[in-house]
């Protein structure tokens, strides 16, 4: 008999190493033929496989594959689809086994946040619940950092790395022009519950009164008074005033200080941002110029500044998967475990997916300092060593050379299926 | 006699590798000491010059020096502030030849944009109109790429790598994430009058389809029916739709998009920001899930993803003002001449700053493409070399490495001057 395929898909938000890990799974999956089939990937995540949407990885050469390890974005389309309960929409489950027998698909590798991880256990559960054999292995993958069980979440590291790196270098800007002119600067980061991206800008700060200042977190409530004082003074101490926000940072009745009523023309409520409505909150109460920057999309796909550490855990939770899979392990996922000593030291350990699936991490309260506007040194030490290396995309004509894949479709076999 | 003393600053709003220019200037005058004495920093650009607040850049080791070639922001501190004529405040010229006067200053080399080459022409003018001897250079430095007489100007060539780079990244991510969810992605980049900057973006599209789709200049004026009909018949095309927009697009009537009327809850016009605004109108027009970036000052200090070659043109245009200065000349700046050949190769010409001053240079239309929403094979060909070449700092615990000044000032000699 041959041996049974996989179905690797990635979910939810895309980070700059997602691709790393797709790379690790089929490169890894490629050393074990006798064992694996293809690697069929799902076209935007969990819906290729309801939709039969294979795309057939076996197509793609080595060094496209090889190339996908530093090619941001999710290679193979993602999406935001979560799988209701077996209760509550059999429907799914009976298509998902239907597709997965067509196609000898025995492993099913799913690579995500907290919600993905809730699907993958929900497969894994197929065996039993529907007679069909699948391994299920969740891959662990979020910037927010906010899975549990493991040290630290692939795609966070680069991220923050990012925020790091580029509150770092608009901090001196800023520094440079605040005598006569721009004495703030806000950014915004992403972060709509766990404040980890927000924290990691901290790890900018070297020397006293270096920026940035101000870190606003979702775990803390935002108080207008506190923090207007807080800039006023640092203003008066420093000069100018380097402030990062969390997207989902708060007032104390949940309200997002985004949606703190900006609207258009028309009186319609505009799309959300933090950073312009500090930056008017400050200018209104104190006069100061101020310049704001939003990152959105442009700090989770930076793959050009993407952090080593971070690379190297992205690709080795895709391998782990395959050997968990090839090892009999099912319903669990691959986690960074930190080994104890001063330098950082990291192994690959395992969780079970019942315990990852639907719970989200924020940060201590020991790693904010008391006063709630900044990062504490067990919060630095935690951080460091996941933005430590520097791991370079190579480029040709000034541009990063990304994959490009050829992305050719397994044959369908079955029925259309409406989602 | 001892040789004269050199004043430098930095004027306006900083860059990548403003710094990288103070570098070619301070190691250029240490090779010749027996002509040069000190450099001077002015504290603040020209403000520091009237306040007789300099910066002693003797006082630093070669290491710091040489570490500023690749520290972004302006080290010595900038301003927007522009000298009066003659004729409106004679005050100011008497002020600052009683500065240069009491600290033997005979070099004067301005670096900033079109304004400062205005200043720095006018302090040329010293030496005959006032009867001090003074040598006065500007030296080129604006990301907008507006400076006319040479090729491109230093800074620019950074950002416009910085939002190339920026923008394929973000392009891979929205196209992963297009098929479920957000189908737009707006990028906001500086540029008030010249669409430069966000020509570069340009540079990201290397294939039929690829982003950015739209990219949206001050120098074709914005029309938002054609628009939002380009958008719908990219989603439809594509599947998704990038859009990239100088800060200083504008309809007709000259009203910036970024005016179109946004106000806070208390009904105050809130702080600029075009891609916002364009997101809502995409939003409102076409119910696409839209995302927006504002990369404001991280695009403009991003030295971590900075061109080498513009690093190396920065430092030649520092390095030419003081052998420029050297050589008798007088009221020139050093300009980048692209020499004729299908590769790119450059010299140091100069230009009088008389021609220089006061002159913006647009994007002539022949860059853009016909239906005002690209760019041209000819402008790709004047892009490309200019963010050739990647020019990494050093890291340290996974951050850049950047100078740290010890800005000993020099002792004052004169009254308190009011500015």
């Amino acid at each position: 008999m041959a041996p049974k395929n996989v179905f690797y898909a990635q979910s939810g938000g895309v980070t700059a190493v997602i691709n790393t890990t797709a790379c690790g799974v089929i490169e890894t999956a490629r050393k074990h033929r006798d064992r694996i089939g293809k690697v069929y990937a799902g076209k935007n995540g969990i819906l290729g496989a309801l939709t039969e949407e294979l795309i057939d990885t076996s197509r793609e050469t080595a060094s496209t594959i090889s190339a996908l390890r530093h090619t941001p974005g999710g290679a193979f389309g993602s999406c935001r689809y979560k799988l209701k309960s077996f209760a509550e929409n059999r429907a799914e489950y009976i298509r998902l086994i239907d597709v997965f027998r067509a196609h000898n698909i025995g492993y099913f590798f799913y690579n995500g946040g907290g919600d993905s991880q809730d699907t993958a256990n929900k497969v894994a559960q197929l065996s039993d619940a529907m007679g069909y054999p699948i391994t299920s292995i969740g891959i662990p993958k979020t910037v927010d950092n906010d899975l549990p069980c493991t040290d630290n979440s692939p795609g966070f590291g680069s991220v923050a790395k990012y925020v790091a790196v580029s509150i770092k270098e608009a901090g001196l800007d800023v520094a440079s022009m605040s005598e006569s002119s721009t004495k703030i600067f806000v950014l915004e980061v992403m972060g709509r519950h766990a404040g980890w991206i927000a924290a990691a800008a901290g790890l900018a700060k070297e020397e006293d009164g270096d920026p940035p200042h101000i870190i606003l977190f979702p775990e803390i409530d935002f108080d207008t008074t506190r923090f207007l004082n807080k800039v006023k003074q640092t203003v008066r101490r420093i000069g100018y005033c380097v402030i990062v926000s969390s997207e989902g940072a708060h007032y104390k009745d949940a309200t997002f200080i985004a949606d703190a009523g900006l609207k258009d023309a028309f009186g319609h409520p505009q799309l959300g941002g933090v950073a312009p409505v500090l930056a008017d909150m400050i200018k209104t109460a104190h006069g100061y110029k101020c310049h704001w920057s939003v990152a959105d999309y442009l700090q989770r796909s930076a793959r050009h500044i993407a952090s080593a550490t971070d690379v190297a855990q992205a690709y080795a939770v895709g391998e782990a998967a395959v050997e968990f899979a090839l090892d009999g392990k099912n319903a669990v996922m691959p986690i960074i475990v930190r080994l104890p000593g001063k330098k950082y030291r990291w192994r690959i350990g395992e969780a079970p997916l019942e315990k990852v699936a639907n719970v989200e991490r924020m940060m201590p309260r020991s790693y904010i300092s008391r006063d709630g506007f900044g990062i504490t040194g067990k919060c630095r030490e935690y951080l460091f060593p996941l933005i430590a290396g520097e791991d370079y995309p190579p480029y040709r004509n000034g541009l990063p050379r990304y994959a490009r894949l050829k992305k050719i479709m397994v044959e369908k076999k079955l029925k259309k299926f409406s989602v």
